[in-house]
């Protein structure tokens, strides 16, 4: 069955469809996103430029696509006092604040699972190391996306990356926001560059005389960046992770105050016209009260152009019970999920795909976002199936290592004998056999 | 400086060179890796005719590269008993052996970081739940490749992945090696299906009638299907890793004895022409006497011309010192490190890059790649800079979850709503504004 499909009823402004059946679910939690397939050709031309000819490439696409003709990228000691005092104080203190808290809880994931005898006399254990070289970018626009500088630089500081390198595009003015500089400057990042675009990812994936090499590249983008990093992540460095528009679902009852829900929704839906947010209940009427609200609160927005333009790609759905609710969510497995209900606790351990969770009526997205601790950059266009959040895992890597007595040896010897012979590899055998009985 | 090449004095086997000069690294320990971009073409043309035409097109495919053509790819319940009986009980057992091993150290990595209060009121945490559905790729071949069975399916198993599907290409005979169905049926696979090649990525990537959609593909496999996974891994499914060629290091002092250093060199040599060995020793003289036993143990071995082409693209390294001996590692970045030195566990903890790590003079590679209970699925091609080998992790996500109380948000508020107004989103301050005070 279809489901019933209650159009955009309340306000015109968040379509509402009642028991979907699952064989809807595919269309209805498709994700506003871009085949950035098509801009590979361009993206690789400028990659191929900058591995050439280093600087010389950097500076011309700067030219070409940012307007800003720069003879040195690095920003220098002067522009990072500068950029100090440029930021109000009461920024300067929350940031820090966000700071100490991503830190913590970064920290908290140092630890390491037990060395295991998985065998007599053959032990194996696990050590973490940092990636020593990470790029991490953040992208340019109107605003200064500080809060991407912490979630990427403060867990890179934490792994004890060696080497952290930070690309922006400038401003029409040559410089980067003052409020970017000074955030990177204080989770320790030691040299930024204001490049921006598919030359950034070029210079930190090839390394130039000015922009070293990375092993690692972090960081969110536009459609041209998101190809770059496709591109050379197949054939030389690391990335994060599949970047896509931001998204958020949240899960209601009538314990939710309806408030609380439309300001979330609202503030997903102002990230840009390509987010998207997903309200689910098994209520009928707390989807109305809550969708009544977002109409009333969103020509308060600033940006309530953008948001208007998201919410079209948004959806309101109820279901008749929680299994569906669960399982629902499973299936869109959301970049952000909020859980305003009596039993938040209880629903929330059912859940398998999702990024990040904001449990209860108090723990709205934009924590997360900002300075709850946890990461904000998440697996978005249902990744979060089969990627987690940037983490400490994300900026170090796992050695493991193994050590046999003479006696483990002689006891596991003719377990990998026995394999060895059954992959026909007899000069693994032979590894083992000249050591075993000596 | 150039350092001193002394080319391939003993036996004419392995080019040794002395003291190389740092800008001769990169040179040195370049990997011989195909570039199989080229393939792209025939990769992206298989895969959409997969996901347009599903089974008819993984038949005729299968027809095309396999040449056998199989009206049912999926291995039946007949055919799982008959594995059974096929495989020796010598094999089975060893198998059994290897399997626990694999599931102990890979249980033990079902730890989690500590809950974390960051801020007074603000707890975050993290919780892990499996990739629901994974798709385990084995390569065919002359050989039976039943270790790499259990490297993946053991650790899906271990993360409760709940639906395992396995592909690898059936022999001449339209059947796959007894060892190989035997050994995925213990670790709990529950569907297998005799398909190769890039139609099998597409299947899993894709779905078809028969082969279930994946969220994630895990295994190794020739240049067709390491160039259809990449293609998958951007378009819709995670993928474990890049895979090239295995490599290995070998770190020897005087108390290494060289019929086992030896003998190590040669394993790794046997996989295929395009392996690679590098032994790295403070003694030159190390070096010669392990050179000379590779040459006598060499034409005992069954697979000697493979192993005698791999040999081409090995090298053996003096140092004066072991800063460079660590230096020099951390560059190669090796898949496979072996140290059998005095100093070995002195010297393992100063190595930053490398996949496993193999301790002292009775612990060979080949024990980590059938039974020592670590995984032999591990970065090459210099990727141990920034990734890791296959763990719990791979088979699982973490999802991040944060609770506020009433108090939390009043404390923490002040905090987003300065950096929500510093990056100019004004709803994101509302959703935590229409919250305090309440």
């Amino acid at each position: 069955m279809m489901g019933n499909d209650m159009g955009t009823g309340i306000g015109g402004i968040i379509r509402t469809v009642v028991n979907p059946g699952r064989e809807t679910w595919e269309a209805l939690t498709s994700r506003p996103v871009f085949d950035v397939s098509e801009l590979f050709g361009t993206a690789r031309r400028v990659l191929d430029d900058v591995r050439r000819e280093g600087d010389t490439a950097v500076r011309r696409y700067g030219l070409e696509f940012d307007s800003v003709d720069l003879p040195s990228v690095e920003v220098s000691e002067a522009e990072k006092e500068e950029a100090f005092s440029a930021v109000p104080e009461v920024l300067r203190s929350a940031i820090g604040t966000a700071l100490r808290n991503i830190e913590k809880f970064h920290s908290a994931q140092r630890i390491l699972p037990p060395e295991v005898e998985t065998f007599p006399g053959v032990r194996c254990w696990q050590r973490r190391t940092p990636v020593e070289k990470v790029g991490l970018y953040v992208p340019g626009g109107t605003a200064p996306l500080l809060s991407t500088v912490l979630m990427l630089a403060v867990p890179a500081r934490v792994a004890g990356c060696r080497e952290v390198v930070l690309c922006s595009p400038p401003g029409p003015d040559g410089r980067l926001h003052p409020a970017v500089t000074f955030a990177a400057t204080l989770s320790g990042v030691e040299r930024i560059f204001k490049v921006g675009g598919i030359q950034a990812i070029g210079a930190m994936a090839y390394g130039t005389e000015t922009i070293p090499r990375v092993y690692k590249i972090f960081g969110p983008g536009n459609r041209y960046v998101t190809a770059a990093k496709q591109l050379v992540g197949i054939d030389s460095v690391a990335i994060d992770m599949p970047a896509g528009p931001s998204e958020v679902e949240i899960i209601a009852d009538d314990a939710a105050d309806p408030v609380f829900v439309a300001a979330d929704i609202l503030s997903q839906a102002e990230h840009g016209i390509d987010s998207q947010a997903i309200l689910v209940s098994t209520s009928r009427n707390v989807i109305d009260l809550t969708l009544r609200e977002v109409a009333r609160q969103l020509p308060l927005l600033e940006r309530r152009l953008t948001a208007r333009g998201a919410l079209s790609n948004s959806l309101a759905v109820v279901f008749d019970n929680y299994d569906d609710v669960v399982s629902f969510t499973d299936f869109y497995a959301p970049e952000h999920l909020i859980i305003q209900t009596r039993n938040y606790g209880e629903l929330s351990d059912r859940v398998s795909n999702a990024g990040s969770v904001f449990l209860g009526p108090y723990t709205p997205e934009s924590a997360g976002d900002y300075a709850s601790g946890t990461n904000h950059t998440l697996p978005t266009n249902g990744h979060a199936r089969a990627y987690s959040g940037l983490s400490l895992e994300s900026f170090t890597k796992r050695i493991t290592f193994q050590e046999i007595t003479r006696e483990g040896i002689n006891g596991l010897g003719p377990t990998i004998l026995a394999m060895a012979e059954g992959e026909r590899l007899s000069a693994h055998g032979r590894a083992v056999s000249v050591r075993m009985g000596r």
